[in-house]
């Protein structure tokens, strides 16, 4: 901590995954935070279940409570007097807002403090904020989302290798995108709680846990994917909340099929995906890593942020990172040569000499000419495009080289 | 206007495609604005370039001021001097943020005022406040766009016909997603000055559209497309925005080959897309329509609802639709069955009885036994699930039927 600036002391209830990945990314990040707001985030405390701890004692020490312990008690208790003592909250907690939502937001509205939820839905992917403010007055006629990444890594699994049920689950299980108890995952049962709330939030109308109707996926049978593919269809576990008519809404979970246009069918693996729509703006979509402790806990930091200062409109004053011109980047490179002997002996020649190397050639020959395409590996660009002026002088050269760039995927 | 309310009073310069669509949403939502914000909102002038009219004279009788005038000037004196007179402002204007984006947003810090501009970037698609907001805390590596809606329609065009550039840019200019004259969308510099507004906001650096280099489109071949695609590649416009190394910034416009495992690969038509990667979260991706007058439009309410209050962080008092569980579904069914004749029959029988109709079937025998999986058209759950059970009576009937929801794509 600097010595001019003020403390501002957060108390953290619950060190799981999502706790402890936030105490850390709160320790990474204090010195932006502190640039954005001008006030010093510090941990003042840490209360968990198994170790106990005076929630009193810890709330008078905070100016902010984030709620990470999980469950409905001592969660809700320990939020309601929070915001009674007329703190800002911050909660992560699906299961408490799908059950108490209205207790909470009514007690948030009536002491004017904020109590914010992005982690509760869709882990770092902002549905929560994008609802309330980016769409504040849009009339929204259908939300469609994957919020379980468990169940999405499944059927994805299931997919691919076509195997059961059990053997995908045990395989997320293995790779810890499922827990030892997945209950409350394969039913359906935890995306049931981010749909009400998603339907809270999109149609203003208070959703229990227990008015939305939820179906798992523990009855898909392979059968069933390997069939479907045959009609060209895909399986997802959608949640879905939308108005029925003028005066009704509905708020279901249920595996589906969907055609390989929608917006949600490339989402795989253990990821979480929702698209809006609008009539008048046709639709959203926002996808990203559904859980996780960073991920969770980054979606967690951004509330806070928010909570301590209002979000300023435009951007802080500038720092400076210099601007360069010159950057790696694989390439794509067509050319159109002579067909003879040795031609792509010369290319590869020069290609080597400054320092690009090939991943991968098709060449074709056509009468007395031949194209060589080819992608190279990522390389300064520079030194690309001066490979490129020297082959373009090649005799064997019918028309100019032309380059693209190529991008792969980063994270995998 | 409630005789009860204040009205919040906006003037609007501008009256082309999105000034029109804004003047059209504002009056259809202004009951749920008021909702909302507890102020009424209202038009108290328009000011356009070829009408011309008095700006003084607008400000004085406006709370806010909207500007979807275009071009650098007199926008930029427009926005300064509602600024200095306390007004908030709300544009949609990337070539004047991408030009004196520092300039303003200074006076607005100056001046305590809110300037908002997520209408300048990428249409509805919430790129603005998820970096300003959701990830204020966020250490940012790259963002990756397709936030040209243009070049987007043209190179998709291209991969599904095989045809020229020129081909292409005819059809985009039929159908009203190129203008008249395509050379700031077709060469890339309209998506350089969205990328120098998104790179401010990722890497809190000042970026002047003159330091983005950019590349177009106008120099693909079909010849690339197609070799391109037997290397499994597809090709979009990029803008890109990343960190290089400790010190550095690189931003720039190309056309790029993406392989079909990137977030971007599958977004076609005049679609606009961010991913924005990080190493805490790996990436979230945003998507939606990048440009048109309604989608504008949404986005510069979304920004003016904003500035009218700041965005609560909770969901405003219940208002009700009732929730309904009975709902309108397209069904896949999967039949297990003696393959004797006339089972289809009786099963086509059972289905139409209940309104139920087949849009498609497969039908394999095997053996003595045969399954029969079809897709029936949406119709009311409750009358889907009565013919099933029906259909798990027929003597025909060696498993008991499975049933799993189809969602077709809604927009097209």
């Amino acid at each position: 901590m600097t010595a001019s600036t003020c403390p501002f002391r957060i108390g953290l209830l619950g060190h799981g995954t999502v706790g402890a990945a936030f105490e850390a990314l709160l320790a990474e990040r204090a010195d932006r935070i502190e640039a954005i707001t001008g006030l010093r985030p510090v941990l003042s405390g840490v209360l968990t279940r198994s170790s106990g701890g005076d929630f009193e004692e810890l709330l008078a020490r905070s100016d902010m409570i984030v709620e990470l312990i999980g469950g409905l008690e001592p969660a809700r208790d320990y939020l309601l007097r929070a915001m009674r003592a007329g703190r800002h909250v911050v909660t992560a907690n699906k299961q408490l807002l799908s059950h108490h939502g209205e207790e909470l937001w009514d007690l948030a509205r009536e002491q004017g403090v904020q109590l914010r939820f992005e982690g509760a839905v869709a882990g770092v992917v902002p549905v929560i904020r994008v609802l309330s403010e980016s769409l504040a007055g849009a009339s929204i006629d259908r939300v469609h989302g994957i919020v379980n990444g468990t169940t999405n890594f499944i059927l994805s699994e299931m997919e691919r290798t076509g195997g059961s049920f059990a053997q995908a689950l045990a395989e997320a299980q293995r790779l810890g995108y499922a827990e030892a108890d997945p209950t409350d995952d394969v039913t359906g049962r935890d995306a049931a709680a981010k749909m009400a709330i998603i339907a809270r939030l999109a149609f203003e109308t208070p959703v229990h846990i227990d008015q939305v109707r939820y179906e798992g996926i523990e009855q898909i049978q392979p059968d069933d994917l390997e069939y479907a593919r045959d009609l060209g269809l895909g399986l997802k576990l959608i949640g879905t909340a939308e108005r029925v008519g003028p005066e009704s809404l509905s708020v279901r979970v249920y595996p589906a099929f969907l055609y390989p246009g929608h917006p949600l069918a490339s989402v795989s693996g253990p990821f979480n995906a929702v698209t809006v729509e609008s009539e008048a703006i046709t639709e959203i979509t926002m996808s990203g890593p559904g859980a996780g402790g960073p991920q969770t806990a980054s979606a967690v930091l951004g509330d806070v942020i928010s909570a301590m200062i209002p979000p300023a409109s435009v951007p802080p004053a500038a720092e400076s990172l210099s601007i360069v011109t010159d950057v790696d980047s694989s390439f794509y490179l067509y050319l159109s040569v002579d067909d003879v002997p040795g031609v792509l002996a010369s290319v590869a020649t020069v290609l080597g000499r400054h320092d690009v190397s090939v991943k991968s050639v098709v060449q074709k020959g056509l009468g007395g000419r031949a194209r060589l395409v080819m992608v190279v590996h990522r390389v300064l660009e520079s030194r690309f495009y001066a490979a490129m002026a020297e082959i373009a002088q090649l005799d064997a050269m019918r028309d100019p080289p032309r380059a693209i760039r190529v991008i792969e995927e980063e994270f995998n």
